[in-house]
C-alpha cells in the first residue's frame, strides 16, 4: 500500500530536496508531502504525520539547515536513517520556448542567483534579477497568471515536472557540487552495516578551555574513527556553550564506533546518537587490524583472563 | 567626508544585516549599499566598489553564509575586521493599525516562519503564510500596491524604517538568540590587540585518516589556545577532501597564536589567515602562564643560550 | 607452619632487601633465603623453591634491577604482588667499639660509598675505601678472621644481626632516600582491590617513530589512568627496538584499567600484565568522576541501549 | 701533549667502562684514570681533575647509574658530549693456563654472574660462586698473592691487560647485548651536528596527574622529535614528585628540536639540557618534510608576513 508511507520534504515540490527524496530507500512506495521549512518538515514525522522527512545537510542551496536538525533531533528525538547526495546543477527555464537574448528578467532563491553569477554576468549581462522565496517557487511562478519574471533558475525536476522549456542547462558556476541530503525517522531499527556506513552525533563540550575538544577527539583517534564533518554549535541563547555535530566514519554495531561512544559518554554524558547508515558515496572504509573486531574481542578476551585468575 | 566609505551589506534594507552595520567601526559615517546575495556583497569589497562588507557567520534567520565567506576568502583576499552581535528578535508589522485577530496572512521568509512557529500556531492558528525573499522584502510589499500579506514578519529595524504598525513584538520562539556577523575588508593592517581578541583561518586537512584532525587541534591546544568556532567543509567537488574554518581565541600578535600557526602552517602549509579582531561579547581571555608572553620570551631565551656556547 | 612459606631476597643477609622483605604480608611466618642475584631470587620462585621473591626496583644503593624482573617476568610468567618502601640510612659499624678518629679504613659496596662520600669527605677524610661485594658483605667480613677493614658502612638491620658496635648512624648524604622493593610470586589471584593500588605493566613499542610512545599513553590519559613511573628499555641485541616498563595508578578490577590495558592491548598485543596490588604509600588515589565505575557501567548501559534497539 | 687530556671512568682498570673510553673522541691521546664510582668518576670534571668523564648509561653489568648522571648533571652542570656502546661480552680467565674440567671456584660481580648462569650451570655445574666488587676487581686478584677464586669471569679487555689465560668466551647467555656510555665534560660547545644526532633532556613533571606526561609529549610529536629513551625519576625524598630523564632523536641545532624542547620549557621550566651529540649507531634519522628545517622556516616567514602587514 503506497498510502502508509509518507515522506516530507522541504517543498515545495521540485526542490533539490525532493529530488533527493526520489533517491531514498522507499521513495517509490512512498507518498510526498512538500513542507514549508525544515522545522515542519521534521515536526511531520514527530507528530506522525509522515514516516520519514528528507532535509539537507551541507553545502545547499536551498540553505545549510544542520543547525535546525540538531535542534529538532534533541527535542524530538528523531534518527537518521539515509543519506544520498545530489548534484547541484541548474538549469535556466521558461513557460514558452525562447532564446537567450530574449530573456530580460529571471527569478530564483538568491543563494541560487549567487551560484550561476558568473555565468549570468556573462551571457545575460544585462538581465533583471527577481529574489524567490526558493527556485521551486520560481518556477511554479511561470505556470501562474502572474510570473515573476520572464524565466526562471531552478532545479532540472521541477522544469521536468512543470513541462518548462529549459533554454540553458549546467549553468553553475562550480560544476561538480553536490549537496547531501537525510531521512529522518522515528528511533528505531537501526540500519544494517554495510560495511561502508556513517554516524552522526552531537556532544556538548563539557568544559570551555584549550584543548577541550582534542581530548575529546583523542576517544576517536584511539579507536581508529575516522570524523567525516564536524561543526561546533553554540547551545543556544549563550554564545559561549557549545556542542559538536559529527559524522563518524562507521557503525554503531561495530566495537570501534561503540567503545569510542562509550568513551565520549563518560566525559559528556548528554551526547546524542542520530544514527547509523549506509555512506551515500559506498565508499569501503578501511579499518586499521588493531581497532578491528578481532582486534577487540581479542583484548577483552585478554583482560578478562586477568581478572579471572584464580 | 562620510561619502568616501562604503559598506555593502546583505539586502534589501532592513535586514538583520544591516542592523549589525550600524554597530560595526566606521558605520556613521558609512554609505550603506545593500547587495542582492553575501557573494555579491564581498564582490563588491574585492571589486573596490565598497570598503567593507557585513554578512553574517552563525544561526542565521537569513541563512548561514560561511561557506560562501571561505570561498570567497580564499578566492579574493579578504580579510575580517570586526565582528558584532545582533539579537534575533521579530516583530508583526503592517502598514496601517490593526489588531492580531484582524490578521489572515503574513509575509515572511521560510527561515523566520520557523523560528515563530509555536507562537504562530498559538495566536495565529488559521493564518496563512506567505514565503517572501527575506524578511524585509516581506516588509517591503506591503507600502507596494501590491501587498503580499496583511501582516509581515520582520526584523524590528526595518519596521522602524517603513514606519510600519508593530502588532506585536519579541514573538520568536527561542528569546535570547543573537546572530554573529562580520566586517570584511580588502587586506590590510590587522586591528590592534585588544586582550580580548578571535583570531579566523582556513585549514585544509593534510591527510584524510583518524587522528588528523586530532593532530591539528595538538598545535593549538600546546600553545593553549582555545578553539571557538570549528566547521569542517569539503573543498569542493570531491566530497572527500576537506578543510575546517575555525575562529581562535586570541590575536595573531600575541606568541601563543602566532606560533600554533607556524606549526600548523608546516603541517598545512595552505592555511589561510582570515583575520584577527576584537570580540563582540569583550569576554577577556584567561591566558595559562605557560603561554604567556613572558613564558615564550623565557623559552626562547634559553634555547638561544643553549645554541650560542661556546 | 612458617616452614612452608619461604621468601628468597637478595643476599646476603642483612641488605636492605632483607630489611624489605620484614614488611611483605606474610613475611612472619616466611623462611627468608638469600640468593646471590636478583635473577637467583627470581629462578626459585619460577622452579618452586621458594613462594616469594623480594627484589629491588628503584634507586636501590644495591643497584637497579628493574631490568631483570622485566626480563624474567616475561621469561617465567611471574607476578608482583605486594611492593613496600625501606628508608635507605646507612651507619658506619665495628666488630668492637671503636672512636671514629680511629678508623683508618671502610668496607662497603660502592654505590653506599657514593652516597656517604660527602660524610667520609668531612668525617674521615684520610680513611681508606675497600670495595665490598655487597654493603651486607663488607659488615659480615667484621666477623670473619679475615675482616676486609676496620669498619663497614651497611644497613642498620646487619649491623643489629651481627651485633655490630654502630660508630656513627644516619650518613647517607641525602637524608630522606627510599627504595622500593617488590614481592614477587607465580601467577595467581590478583591481590583485592583497595582503592589505593598499583598495576605493572610491560608494553613493547609497537612501532619506533616520533608521537608511538604519545599515542600509547593517549590509551591511559582518555581513561584517567595516571602513570606512576615508565622506564624505556631495549627489547634485547637490537638496540632499536623498545619496549616499556610502568606502573599504573589503579587496580585491575577497576574498569578504567581494565579498558586501558584493553585499548592498549589492540594496538600491541604483546603487552604483559605484571600485577596489581597495594601501593606501599597508601596514597589514596582520586578518580575523576567521568572515569568511575559508574560513569563506566552508565556508558556501557547507553552504548547497549543504542544497538539494541527495536 | 697527551699529558693535558685526562678522561676518568668508572674503574678499577680494565672495566667495560675503560673499554669504552678507548672508543671515545681524544681517547688516543688521554691518560685514563680510573674512579671509584660514576659519582666519583663525575666529580673529577666538575672539579677539573679530568676533562672528561666515561660512564656507563644502559643496560650495564656494572650497575645502571642513569640516576646517578643526572643527579650529578643538575647539581654540576656538566654536559654529555658523545656515546658509545660496547659489546657485552665475558670470558673466563685463570692466571696460569687450565681447563675448565679445573676450575673450582669463580670470581665475578653478582650482575655478571647472572648473565652467565645459564652457562655455567651447564658448563660448571659444581663451581663455587665468589662475589667481587667488580669483574675487573676479581680478575686483578688472580694477580696477586691471595686469589679470590681459580678464575675470574670478566670483559675480554682486563684479561688482556693482566695477561691472563683465556679458558672459555663468549660466555654470555643473551649474546649480542651491549652497553651504552656517553662522556661527560664541563658544559662548552655543543658538538656539530651530523645528520644522526641525539639530545639528553631531563623534565621535571609539572603536575602529577593522569594525562601529564602525555601533554609533555605532544611538544615533541608535533614537532616530529622521536623519543629514543624515557625513564622517569623520583625527585629525591618525596616520592610522589617525579622528572623524566630522556634522549631524543636530532640535535639542539636542528629548528624541530630547539622548538619542541622552547615548548617543553614554558610548561616545565626547569628542564635541563645535557647534551646534543652524535648518536653510536650511525643511525641516519628520518625527519619528516612537514618537520624540516625549511618547513620551520617556511612557517616563520609566513607568520611574519601576516603580522608586517601594513
Amino acid at each position: 500500500m503506497t498510502g502508509t508511507l509518507r515522506y516530507s520534504f522541504l517543498g515545495p515540490e521540485g526542490t533539490f530536496t525532493e529530488a533527493a527524496l526520489t533517491q531514498m530507500p522507499g521513495a517509490d512506495r512512498a507518498q510526498r508531502v512538500p513542507a514549508s521549512s525544515v522545522l515542519a518538515a521534521l515536526s511531520m514525522v514527530d507528530e506522525g504525520d509522515a514516516e520519514g522527512a528528507v532535509v539537507p545537510i551541507e553545502n545547499s542551496v536551498e540553505g545549510g539547515v544542520t543547525a535546525t536538525l540538531d535542534a529538532v533531533s534533541v527535542t524530538h528525538r528523531l534518527q537518521i536513517t539515509a543519506e544520498t547526495l545530489v548534484p547541484i546543477t541548474f538549469v535556466l527555464a521558461s513557460a514558452q520556448p525562447m532564446e537567450l537574448s530574449e530573456v530580460t528578467s529571471v527569478a530564483t532563491h538568491s543563494h541560487a542567483w549567487a551560484q550561476v553569477r558568473s555565468w549570468a554576468q556573462n551571457v545575460l549581462p544585462r538581465v533583471q534579477y527577481i529574489p524567490a522565496p526558493s527556485t521551486a517557487a520560481g518556477a511554479h511562478s511561470l505556470r501562474t497568471s502572474a510570473p515573476m519574471a520572464d524565466a526562471a533558475i531552478c532545479a532540472p525536476l521541477v522544469a521536468e515536472q512543470l513541462g518548462l522549456h529549459v533554454i540553458a542547462s549546467g549553468i553553475e558556476d562550480f560544476p561538480g557540487a553536490v549537496t547531501r541530503f537525510v531521512l529522518v525517522t522515528k528511533p528505531g531499527q537501526v540500519p544494517s552495516m554495510t560495511g561502508a556506513d556513517k554516524t552522526t552525533v552531537t556532544i556538548p563540550l563539557p568544559e570551555d578551555r584549550a584543548g577541550a575538544l582534542m581530548e575529546l577527539l583523542e576517544h576517536f583517534a584511539t579507536r581508529g574513527v575516522n570524523i567525516c564533518r564536524i561543526e561546533s554549535r553554540p547551545t543556544g541563547s549563550a554564545m559561549g556553550d557549545y556542542f559538536f555535530s559529527m559524522d563518524l566514519e562507521g557503525h554503531i554495531h561495530e566495537p570501534r564506533v561503540a567503545d569510542a561512544l562509550a568513551g565520549i559518554h563518560r566525559v559528556s554524558p548528554a551526547v546524542r546518537f542520530l544514527g547509523s547508515y549506509p555512506r551515500a558515496d559506498r565508499k569501503a572504509q578501511h579499518v586499521r587490524p588493531e581497532v578491528s573486531e578481532e582486534a577487540f574481542d581479542a583484548a577483552t578476551q585478554w583482560v578478562a583472563s586477568l581478572t579471572r585468575r584464580t
